[in-house]
C-alpha cells in the first residue's frame, strides 16, 4: 500500500543501479535526513554532519550498532529547499558492495527513516514546486533513453520545453475567456460585445497548435520506444540476412522486445542516434498455388504497425507476389516504403524491374554488406523529423489530456459556428484549460492519479 | 596494454555499477580533472566549478557540442590532497540512463582526460600514500564481500588493522637486526656480544606470530570465498533434499558458483551472516556388490575440500558403506564432521544406530524442515571463530609473502640454534623484513608487479 500523501516521514534508498561496483549512492530525503545521518555517521575530522553547510561534503564512517566499521563514506549535505526534492537531503556515498548497501540502509531505518517507494523522491519534488508533473515525468523518460533522439526530447520536457508551450495556450485560453466574459457582463443588453471573428481566429490558432501537439505524439512515441520497420517480402529475397547484417555492424545492439507484438521477437538498433525496431516477416509463399493466407495476414499487420515498411526483393528472381503486396500498400498510403533490391553480388550492373519508379530504392547486398550505408541514410531520412525547438509530446497521459483539451476547443468553434450562447462556450473553455492543467499538475493533488504516475518510476528517483 | 606507472594523465570512469538506475557517478581524477570538468559543465549560478572550495558541490547542466542539454548534474570538487585518490578530483552525480552516461565520458575524453583502467583510482591513491597496498587490496574484497564476517575481515584491513600488526613485526625484526648487528660490530674480538637465549626469544616470539597470521590464511580464505561444506553419504539418504531444504529457508542465496571444482555446482548460502559453500555429492552406491569407485572418489575428493563435512544418514535404513566412509574420515582428523540423522518425520522416537557416539549429531527431517535450525547451529559453531581483534590472512599474495618470511624467520632460529655466524643471521632477517614489507607495498613500485595486483578491480574504483 502506497502511504498517503502528503506524508512529512524521511525517505531513504539507493540511488544508484542495483548490484556491485565502485561506488553506490544512498539518498535519504525528510525534515529528519540530516539528523538521522548525523546518528549513524562519524566524521573523520571536523563539525558533526548536522552543523555542516549545504552542498558541503563530508568524509567519515558508518559503525554497526556494536561498534565495528560498516564502510568509510562521503555524506553530501543539501538543505531544503535547495535540493532536488525541496526537502533536507543527505547522500551517502558507500563502497559499492550490496552487502553494504543494506547494512545502511538497515541502520537508516532504525533511525526513523523508511524505505522510499518507486519515485517517491521525484514525486516529493513535484509536490514542493521543484518540477511541473510533465517535468517529473520526464525524468523516468530521460533514464530510460537509449538513443539520441529519445534522450533530447526527454531532457527538454524535463527542462520547461513543454511546460512553457503550454503555458503559452493557457494565456491564450485565458485571453479567450476573458473576451467571453466581457460579453457575458453585457449579456442582458443582447449585444455580441466580443467580435466573433476575432474569437473564431483565436480558437482556430489555439485548436492548429494543439493538432500540433497532438499529432505530434505519434512520431514522439515512436521516437521513444524506437521506429517500428516493417521487413517484409517473398521467402529467400534475403530479409532475415538483412536483418542480421543490420544488427552485426559496428554499433551497439541495445536489447530485444519480447512479447511488444504478438508472436515476434524484435530487434532495436540504434542508427545515428535514432532507434528503430525491425520485424522480420515471414516470407510471403505459395503453398498448392495459392498464396499462403496465415504467412501473408502476420506480415500485413505488421506493415499495418510499422511506420517504415523495408521491401526487400531478389535482383536474381522474378517477384510472384507483387501484385499483392501492392494492393496492400495502396491502402497505406501514409506508410514510408524503401524498396531494398537485394543480391547485387549476383547480377553484374543494377537489372531492370517492374518495381513502379515512384518508389524509393536502394540496391544493396545482405550478403556482403554493400549498399548498407545507402540503406541507413534512406532510413533515417524516411522518418518524421522535427526542428530543434519543436516541442513533441511522448507521453501517452499527455496525449489523453490534449486529446480532451482539443475536443473542448473543438467544441468552442462548434459554438460559435452555430451561435452558442456565451456561458456554455465559457464552460468548455474551463474544461479545455483543466485538461492543460491536468499535464503540468497543476489540477492535480489527488493521491490515486499522483499515485499511479510515479509507480512506474524506479525506487531511488 | 596497461598505461606505464606514473602516469600523471587524467582518468575517468562510471565508479557506480553498470546499468539503468536513479542516479550514476562519473569520477574524474588528476591535475586535469577540475578543469576538465569546467569546461563541459555550466553551473546554474555562482562561480565556475574551477573557482569552487574542495568538498562542495554544484548543480548545474552538462552540454552536448551543438548546445543542447545532455543532462543536469551535481559536480562534487575535491582538491588534492583531500580526495580518494590523493589528486584533484571531480564526481559527476548525473541521471543514470546509460545514453547519458556514455555521453558525458565522451565529452570528457574530448576534454583531455583518457578512460581509467580497472582499479586505476585505488592504484593512484596507493602510489599517492593514501593507502598502503594491503589497503588497497582490501577495497576490492570489501566491495564483492557479500556475507558480514567476509565484510568485517576487509573492512578492517582497509582501516588497516593488518598493517599495523605488520609495523609491529616490522618492529621486533629491526630491534632483532639491531641486536645482530652490535655483535657484527664486536665480531672480531670473538665474543658473543647478543644473548644468545634473548635472541632465540625474540626469533621464536616472531615466529609464533607469523605462524598465527599464516594459519589464519586457511580460515580466512575460507571465509571470503565461502566455508567449503561436502554433503555425502549414500544414495536416498536426503542430501540433496537437504541441501535444496537449506536453500529455500528465508535467506539470500547468494549465488551459483559455477566451475570452482571441476565437475560440480555449488550452491552458496549465508547463514548468521556467514558464507557456506555446499557440494551435494553423488550418494556412495552399490553396482554389482562392489562400491562405485568413481562415485566414491568424487565424494572422497569433495570431502578432501571440505572445512565441514556433513555426512547424511538415512534412519529408516542401516547403513552398508558406514565401515568405507569411516576409513576415509579416518585420514582426515581435521575436518569437522556432523552426522545428520535424517527422516525423523518417518520415524517414531530417535532411533539407535550403530554410529560412533564421538561425533557429533543432528537429528532433522529434509522434508519437513524439522531440525533444520539445529543443523545451522551445528554449522556455525564447526567453523573456527575468531576474536573481534583477531588479524586474519584472506588474501594469497599476503600468504605467498608470509609463508616466505616465516621461512626466513625459521632459517635465522635454525641458525641461532646451529651458531650460525652473524652476518649470515642478518641477511635472513633482512629478507623476512622484505617480504613482510611487499605486503604493505613498502618496496614495491615495479610496475609489473602494481599491474598484477589492481588488473582484478573494477572499472571506476
Amino acid at each position: 500500500m502506497r502511504a498517503s500523501i502528503p506524508d512529512s516521514s524521511t525517505i531513504c534508498a539507493v540511488s544508484t543501479p542495483a548490484g556491485q561496483g565502485g561506488i553506490a549512492v544512498i539518498r535519504v530525503s525528510g525534515g529528519e535526513a540530516v539528523s538521522a545521518c548525523n546518528g549513524i555517521f562519524t566524521p573523520a575530522a571536523g563539525k558533526p554532519l548536522k552543523d555542516r553547510l549545504s552542498h558541503t561534503v563530508v568524509f567519515g564512517v558508518v559503525r554497526f550498532p556494536d561498534g565495528g566499521a560498516i564502510d568509510e563514506v562521503l555524506a553530501t549535505v543539501f538543505r531544503a529547499p535547495h535540493s532536488y526534492t525541496g526537502e533536507d537531503t543527505v547522500e551517502i556515498s558507500c563502497h559499492g558492495s550490496t552487502f553494504i548497501q543494506r547494512e545502511i540502509l538497515k541502520l537508516l531505518l532504525a533511525n526513523g527513516c523508511r524505505m522510499a517507494l518507486a519515485g517517491e523522491f521525484t514525486q516529493r519534488a513535484f509536490l514542493n514546486g521543484k518540477l511541473d508533473l510533465s517535468q517529473a515525468e520526464a525524468v523516468g523518460d530521460l533514464i530510460a533513453s537509449s538513443s539520441e533522439a529519445a534522450h533530447r526530447m526527454a531532457i527538454r520536457q524535463m527542462r520547461g520545453d513543454f511546460s512553457n508551450m503550454l503555458a503559452q495556450l493557457r494565456e491564450k485560453l485565458l485571453h479567450f475567456a476573458a473576451m467571453i466574459e466581457l460579453e457575458l457582463d453585457f449579456g442582458e443588453e443582447d449585444v455580441e460585445f466580443a467580435n466573433r471573428e476575432q474569437l473564431m481566429s483565436l480558437a482556430g490558432n489555439i485548436e492548429s497548435v494543439m493538432t500540433r501537439l497532438s499529432d505530434s505524439f505519434a512520431t514522439g512515441n515512436a521516437i521513444k520506444n524506437g521506429i517500428p520497420v516493417a521487413i517484409i517480402g517473398e521467402t529467400n529475397a534475403g530479409k532475415s540476412t538483412l536483418l542480421n547484417r543490420l544488427l552485426h555492424e559496428d554499433r551497439a545492439i541495445v536489447s530485444d522486445i519480447h512479447g511488444t507484438t504478438r508472436d515476434a521477437i524484435e530487434e532495436t538498433i540504434t542508427i545515428s542516434g535514432t532507434l528503430f525496431r525491425f520485424s522480420d516477416t515471414a516470407g510471403i509463399r505459395h503453398t498448392e498455388n495459392e498464396i499462403e493466407q496465415l504467412g501473408i495476414e502476420r506480415t500485413f499487420r505488421k506493415m499495418e504497425e510499422a511506420v517504415v515498411i523495408l521491401w526487400v526483393m531478389d535482383l536474381t528472381e522474378p517477384s510472384r507476389y507483387h501484385k499483392e503486396i501492392e494492393q496492400k500498400l495502396a491502402q497505406m498510403q501514409e506508410k514510408k516504403v524503401i524498396v531494398v533490391y537485394n543480391k547485387i553480388d549476383k547480377i553484374s550492373g543494377k537489372q531492370q524491374t517492374d518495381t513502379p519508379l515512384y518508389r524509393e530504392t536502394v540496391y544493396i547486398s545482405a550478403k556482403t554488406g554493400n549498399g548498407l550505408e545507402q540503406l541507413e541514410v534512406a532510413l533515417i531520412a524516411a522518418i518524421p523529423h522535427f526542428e530543434e525547438n519543436d516541442i513533441v509530446v511522448t507521453n501517452l497521459r499527455h496525449y489523453e489530456a490534449l486529446t480532451h483539451a482539443l475536443h473542448a476547443i473543438r467544441q468552442v468553434i462548434d459554438g460559435l459556428q452555430n451561435g452558442v450562447s456565451g456561458d456554455l462556450l465559457a464552460q468548455d473553455i474551463r474544461e479545455c484549460i483543466t485538461y492543460l492543467g491536468s499535464i503540468t499538475g497543476q489540477h492535480i493533488h489527488a493521491e490515486d492519479v499522483l499515485e499511479n504516475i510515479f509507480k512506474n518510476f524506479c525506487i531511488g528517483k
